[in-house]
């Protein structure tokens, strides 16, 4: 079953993280990491052990990549909960880090789990393979940087002070940006570390990514705040612009759905080994959480 | 001269950035990423370029790991400055990049920059072998991060709530991370980029970079705060911990001194090849700002 599948690979990638941080001390920064990188659901970096896997890439090897992106999008969460960003106190139905120590710890937390991404990426147990490694570090640099999820964050506080609501076309430039960009670099993984061609990857995250983040603003509005661990509704609270605002929310149903159908067929040439990556599509827009 | 030297390699730095930002678009959070990198002495940056010199490493080459590690530097002083860290409103004579725009852009503009250092040092110009290259990324994720700056940092904000006020050991430590392992892994990146032994150059730095903090924390009691462009005597008025509380202004003063000596020592084995790093540790501790 995909979910249980799901929380094998959460379970690899923590303890990895784990093992990593395991001689760094208890200083509230060190506990911070540890915390802000478990309880998710490590989609990002089951799409990094799946694609590794579709390319005959140990587990063991990948989960360092695996690791990496989990990294990133932690410290992503940690940022965007401050104050001065979303301002959220819940997350994976506990205290954010600001809140369960202050919003110092949580700038150092976010900051030391993005170098930690690009240490673990960069030790040779990632890939025997210098240039190899090389190559994940300087997509994921790309991927999360100014040309990629922050310029996606930015975007969106611009968004917020814009004087009409984004349409269409910019939002989902925005959200290619935001939550896009590390997705297709965790599906794009896999064949990285495989030697493999990633272009067919590329295709089916992009759609994946799209879905997803229709999936998320159908959540927002349909969601259980106790299921989900966060504030849920924030967005039309906001007054922001979502696909659910912009498409209604029949629309926006049937519009993820085809991204489905659409990541699926990017995956035809894979055959039945990439079973696992066409039910993750579906978890993606039939997750309540 | 050697002022002349520095603002010459400033101005290299600041090119190498512009150039790389020069297509990124004019939101905020870019113009805050090329605003945050102006105007410093790029002392770490001179550092890169100048020990690459001396293994006859072009700085055509060196200036991508010279902007890396001025952009890690820059992050690291506007995520600093934030409200809820040192709380500044001054750097290097300007507002600082949450008081010329916001917070949230001050965060994304720390976490960006740092993505752009590992960028940087991915990129084929920077070195052609891409081992080098790995091996400068995974010291640098490995200096900046959670045991190395980003510790150090943590340390800081532990000692101040902390019973009594740190020890001469402990603030030594936390120096050394905080601001040493920046100081020495731009010493070791010529050598790095040379493929040569960098032992000497790591010394030299260690030495460096704790004359570098006292004089800092002598700047702090006897500097002139127009002509440092910052806020000082804030150690003092938090009650913290300094080489100068801990020694007095004399001793702190002999100290610094015997430092420089120490990292001219390191230097004996480059002969008159290595007359710029001894006048950068000579500057370190004459500096007025």
């Amino acid at each position: 079953m995909f979910e249980h599948r799901l929380r094998d690979d959460a379970a690899l990638i923590e303890a990895c993280l784990e093992a990593r941080l395991g001689g760094w001390g208890s200083l509230p920064v060190v506990e911070g990491m540890r915390y802000a990188t478990r309880g998710g659901k490590a989609l990002r970096g089951h799409l990094v052990l799946e694609t590794a896997r579709l390319h005959d890439v140990s587990s063991e090897r990948a989960v360092l990549a695996a690791a990496a992106i989990e990294a990133v999008h932690a410290y992503s969460l940690v940022h965007d909960d401050l104050p001065c960003m979303d301002d959220d106190d819940l997350r994976r139905g506990q205290p954010t880090v600001h809140v369960r120590w202050d919003e110092a710890t949580a700038v150092l937390v976010g900051d030391a789990l993005q170098s930690l991404a690009f240490e673990l990426l960069s030790d040779p147990a990632c890939h025997p393979d210098p240039a190899v490694r090389l190559d994940l570090v300087a997509s994921l640099a790309r991927a999360a940087g100014g040309q990629g999820m922050v310029l996606g964050q930015a975007q969106d506080i611009a968004a917020e002070s814009a004087d009409e609501p984004l349409g269409l076309e910019a939002i989902t430039a925005l959200q290619a940006n935001k939550t896009g960009a590390l997705i297709v670099w965790s599906a794009e993984a896999g064949a990285r570390l495989g030697g493999a061609e990633s272009g067919p990857l590329r295709r089916y995250a992009q759609a994946l990514g799209l879905a997803f983040q229709i999936a998320d603003d159908i959540l927002d509005v349909e969601g259980d705040a106790a299921a989900a661990g966060k504030r849920l509704q924030k967005d039309a609270a906001a007054g922001k612009a979502t696909f659910v605002s912009l498409l209604g929310l029949e629309e926006a149903k049937a519009r993820a759905a085809a991204l489905v159908n659409e990541a699926m067929a990017a995956l035809a040439g894979y055959g039945a080994r990439a079973e696992g990556l066409r039910e993750a599509a579906r978890f993606v827009v039939a997750r309540r959480t």
